[in-house]
């Protein structure tokens, strides 16, 4: 094998794909990348068995041939090398040479014959949608799945297409959070249940971008594609929550309130709250909602904490308790300046909507019952 | 104790401060600011028993008083809070009152007569420097102390006045550090080590001003003096390293290099150097220098990795190896774009020292044997 790039091109290449190389495996050969060439393209290629990650550039390619090298001592020299051309060349006793400028570097290499294959998909349905759109979907979605391995399926985001909507969905027990998006061409019906982990990646590999991306989904496994740039993963398997049965359909209580200040209050009420030996989830902060005002409080060993806010209400007074964590992580992800928060009584769920998203975005929260 | 501030100025006080917290003690008291007020003054003072920190401002005090309260509570509160005018009050339970616009804070306080007093010093010697110069000397040196706790003296930085000079050294065993400034006033003759930990607080509080900072030094302790702040520290006992006698006079291999074109042949090189299973000190790179030219090479498990650069040369050829860490770790401080590297032979230390800095910088590495 020989090939002839520029560096930051196969920098780009390199970055794309070493997300889905394994950080902790017992087979080296997952921790390397397997470049093969094909005419005047080469493919790079990683897969830690749950995740895999094709990307194909063109390049000058010499001599054909196909080669493992291992992931992270391949990409640290490449991104060290000076903004020039790039020779990788396969020498007689297998080492990788990497020749730019006045460097060289020659790295052990690997059976490209021992990398596993990437599993076929016969793709039943798909979609196309901008990558910014899913960007901003992922990210407003998947703080919310589950870390709790005895429940898999709430480790994962539900994607589901239905009535030309596209609807991602994470739930834990505590929290569940909904984000919906119109999509633009017509799509048959399906759903699938993609895990966290493979969603952090494609989010780390998309970009801000117009482009489109497909998603694409077969019986166990689902596959995101840019140009250049392919992504697999298995499905998770299950019953996933009927989400929408379990948000309240009405409110009693209604607040809507700026969004920087609500969340200000809560950051800093977390410090007590949080501070507390007790564990964090069982030690609530207390909201007071009144006419025209909120009060959150919070009591424990650390001190003493009242933040109190004038905001628009509707309905009924309540006084209901919250973990502030699960308030926070949506309030980081929402851009809207103003938010509703609806309630029905201190232990139903609490409802928050950005209001000129107008409700394409929902995230709910179990209250948590507070001692008397 | 009441007063009342402006958040930004209480903010800039604490983080001043803080730096002298106890972060692992068996003394809770040693974690709390203690909070003066000397009439329409507070002065904030932290001490972990090595380094205290005093910082004075004006503010309104409406009544006198002391306490000491959690420094990383009382902090992470005052810095959440928005920017607006912050009273603070100790109420009748004891507890710390702060509030600002809508949040009210209660934190639990402690004794102040249980604070340790900070060590009185009786100045013997001192000198005024600007701050930008010292935050300098600091950042070149500090790097090279020892952090073998079995000979304490190279632990600190060697300050050093003679001739109207100001040298600080710092000197590990297998490298040296030397940073040398003329002073403006006359001074004494006089040296202390000071402990490297108080000098990286130091140069985390000093700023990059032209203002002057006053370096004073009593028998046993050291005293930074600054606008509103003071910082005192002890000294390190017993006999520093005669440094000048251990530098070589004469080269016989000269070497003028860019900076930054070998700090990225070492950067690169390292890659493979530090990435053998043996421990990196063991493992040296080759620096073989030509007629014109050094070549910088390593082989071990891991590849082969050989760095060529044209640079000019003077004196006899020579090769010799080095851990390219403590190349770097001087490179990265060093502000020139050209450096010389004298060299003697392949047993004797190296000298690198920036061409425009002109002999106010040296700094020496120790070779290591390669095997043959």
């Amino acid at each position: 094998m020989k090939i002839v790039c520029e560096k930051e091109k196969m920098l780009k290449a390199i970055n794309s794909v070493v997300k889905g190389v394994a950080s902790k495996t017992t087979m080296p050969i997952l921790e390397g990348i397997l470049i093969q060439t094909n005419d005047n393209q080469i493919k790079l290629t990683t897969y830690d068995l749950e995740i895999g990650i094709e990307y194909i550039m063109d390049c000058e390619v010499i001599e054909q041939g196909n080669i493992v090298v291992n992931a992270i001592m391949f990409s640290e020299i490449i991104r060290k090398l000076p903004d020039a051309e790039i020779k990788i060349t396969l020498n007689n006793q297998n080492l990788l040479e990497i020749e730019c400028e006045g460097s060289l570097y020659k790295l052990a290499t690997m059976n490209p014959d021992e990398f596993p294959e990437l599993p076929k998909i016969d793709i039943e349905n798909s979609i196309d949608i901008e990558q910014n759109i899913l960007k901003s979907m992922i990210r407003k979605t998947i703080f919310a799945v589950s870390s709790e391995e005895n429940r898999p399926i709430f480790t994962g985001c539900l994607f589901e297409i239905k009535e030309n909507k596209l609807n991602v969905v994470a739930v834990d027990g505590y929290r569940l959070a909904w984000k919906t998006q119109y999509l633009s061409t017509k799509s048959n019906d399906f759903y699938a249940v993609i895990p966290g982990k493979t969603l952090n990646e494609v989010n780390k590999i998309i970009m801000d971008s117009l482009d489109n991306i497909k998603i694409g989904i077969s019986k166990n496994q689902a596959l995101f594609e840019m140009e250049n740039c392919k992504i697999v993963t298995r499905l998770l398997d299950g019953e996933f929550l009927n989400y929408e049965k379990s948000i309240p359909e009405n409110w009693k209580t209604r607040i809507r309130v700026n969004k920087n200040d609500i969340q200000n209050c809560f950051e800093r009420i977390s410090l007590i709250s949080s501070s507390s030996i007790e564990k964090e989830k069982k030690y609530p902060v207390k909201v007071t909602i009144d006419i025209g005002k909120i009060i959150i409080s919070c009591t424990n060993q650390t001190g003493d904490a009242k933040e109190e806010l004038f905001v628009s209400t509707e309905g009924k007074n309540l006084e209901v308790g919250f973990n502030p964590k699960y308030f926070l992580d949506a309030l980081k992800v929402i851009d809207d300046d103003e938010i509703f928060i609806d309630l029905v009584s201190n232990i139903s769920p609490c409802v928050i909507r950005p209001v000129e998203e107008n409700g394409d975005y929902t995230y709910m929260i179990l209250p948590i019952r507070m001692k008397e």
